[in-house]
């Protein structure tokens, strides 16, 4: 006689949540569980804003990303938008200048073309703006109920200008950790128009194009060790990954990190932490203690909240807060926290 | 007193409907009316498989495809497979050698992470196969009701190697169209997947990377005008897309083009015509007189249905087909044929 069958329920644990996208720890499950093996990457291949290889003579910088947001118009821009400066950004933050991009649109049955067009003008003047060229394109339809208006897929190569790799594990203590701007309004704008918060005036998202900056950056001729926009997980997450990466601690001044008081007010409202609010035209500029200064002067041209938030110190991937109240470990989130942010 | 307001309903037209992805004239609709202008891409460039331009001293291809094929698995082949060759053969028919890949996913929350490990081992496998490298990606998920398990989007980059540019504009009177072997099996393998066809043995699809016999056709020093992968919309599509492009007339002989059995019966059961199913691993070659031997003898070392089946006149954007019965004229087709094909 054989023993009956007692089929292993699933748990929730074999099947996507949410979460998996959110940027924090089931996230990183997923690329070092699933990703990393089967693609065969180098260490920090994969936790990078895109790959750098060379053909023939030129070094070039590649880089993906889908963007789902919704809604699909909030204050500050669209998912058009968002989609191109978020692939010029991700070539950025590998020291290139951004040159083409290409676009890729799953559309449900149904959505309104006049809405289609407003968001194809939008990545245009986004491009126009960046300085990069909209080459080629792919357009799939589902039905209804497969979708959601439209996301798209932009992808981007740009041209290798930095001297030196930028990448996460150049990162060695005694660097400088620098931050371009304020934190959270781009998450912040989302969830408010969302749920329906009122701002006067309506908080707007930071969507914008980091190239500028970064050619700043590299034509000042600046040691630059790694560079971060904040996306999805915020300044917190990208942080903790490149402290892991690069294996140091990394010990951030709390009161050096400017949040507007409308993105203060709004995550106390909604028990969101800003430290882990996605941004979408910020970022972290990791630099030698020599370059520290002068960085920070160049970025100060781009805008005044421009920030030596922090600095880099042996360890083994970890990041601190110190704030008045004391020390705090960051981590990564567990959860969940702004679905479709990006 | 002021008018009554009345409305303007808005027309089906107004909508994004199935067919505008299904490769036929809605699509083209699309391409003229929305991405064209805004992108301000030249006369060809957006009904080509991919973008070719210059980074310093290397000529690149670039090139991009979102894939929402239903059902996920299918005899012959999976998304992750379909994805890989897919971008792999646009690099191809750009006259390139494909190199690095992108992987940009869209997942349901719930999907099964064992179907996501099998689709990205195969993605691994097709990329090996094909030689080229997966070097980075992106993840999104969105809420159950909003996708359809995944969508996969793969974006790529070679390096050009045709001395020559590979393009429909470079099609003249006299060249000789030449394919790669016999059509409809993928379109075919998906439509009897779904419901529920029985073949003995199973129809598989053609999916395949194309980029050895590309590679064969260059080596061999021949003059190759156009090259063109034969996917959404079939060898008629491509053909009549090639033609409007060129200024040319392109005439068919029916008898030379190999349909095999299972897929002329399936298509007589299912109402299809298989010149407007889709090929995943098969592509057509417009080449002058002089080269049309060697490169077919070239193709049938890949296939040996490979075959000429066409010449170019003087004329002015039409595909006109000969067989037995006579000549008939070619057209985009209105409707969606296969939705959810590629």
């Amino acid at each position: 006689m054989s023993a009956p069958v007692c089929p292993v329920p699933a748990t929730a644990r074999d099947r996507i949540e949410l979460a998996h996208g959110g940027g924090g720890r089931l996230t990183r499950r997923l690329i070092e569980d699933l990703f990393r093996p089967a693609f065969g990457a180098a260490p920090d291949e994969l936790v990078h804003d895109g790959a750098v290889f060379d053909v023939g003579a030129a070094r070039l910088a590649f880089s993906t990303d889908t963007y789902v947001v919704r809604p699909l118009f909030f204050p500050g821009g669209d998912i058009g938008r968002l989609a191109v400066n978020g692939t010029v950004n991700d070539l950025a933050m590998c020291g290139a200048e951004p040159l083409y991009l290409s676009v890729g649109l799953v559309l449900e049955e149904g959505f309104a073309i006049a809405e289609l067009a407003r968001i194809i003008a939008s990545m245009q003047d986004a491009a126009s703006v960046a300085g990069v060229r909209l080459v080629t394109g792919d357009t799939k339809v589902v039905e209804r109920g497969r979708g959601d208006g439209v996301y798209v897929n932009t992808s981007g190569v740009g041209r290798v200008i930095a001297p030196v790799p930028i990448a996460p594990r150049q990162v060695r203590p005694g660097d400088v950790v620098l931050l371009s701007g304020d934190i959270g309004r781009h998450g912040i704008a989302i969830m408010a128009a969302r749920e329906g918060l009122g701002f006067e005036p309506p908080l707007a998202s930071d969507t914008a194009p980091l190239a500028a900056a970064v050619r700043a950056l590299i034509k000042a001729r600046l040691e630059l060790h790694c560079l971060r926009d904040l996306t999805r997980g915020g300044l917190a997450t990208a942080l903790i990954e490149i402290a892991e990466t690069a294996g140091v601690a990394i010990r951030l001044d709390g009161d050096a990190i400017a949040v507007s008081d409308p993105v203060r007010g709004a995550c106390e409202l909604l028990g969101l932490d800003p430290l882990y609010v996605a941004n979408e035209g910020r970022f972290a500029a990791l630099v030698p203690e020599a370059s520290a200064s002068s960085a920070l002067a160049v970025l100060r041209r781009f805008d005044t909240t421009a920030a030596v938030i922090g600095r880099v110190e042996a360890g083994t991937g970890t990041v601190a807060l110190g704030t008045l109240g004391g020390l705090r470990a960051l981590d990564l989130l567990s959860g969940e926290q702004l679905p479709r942010i990006c």
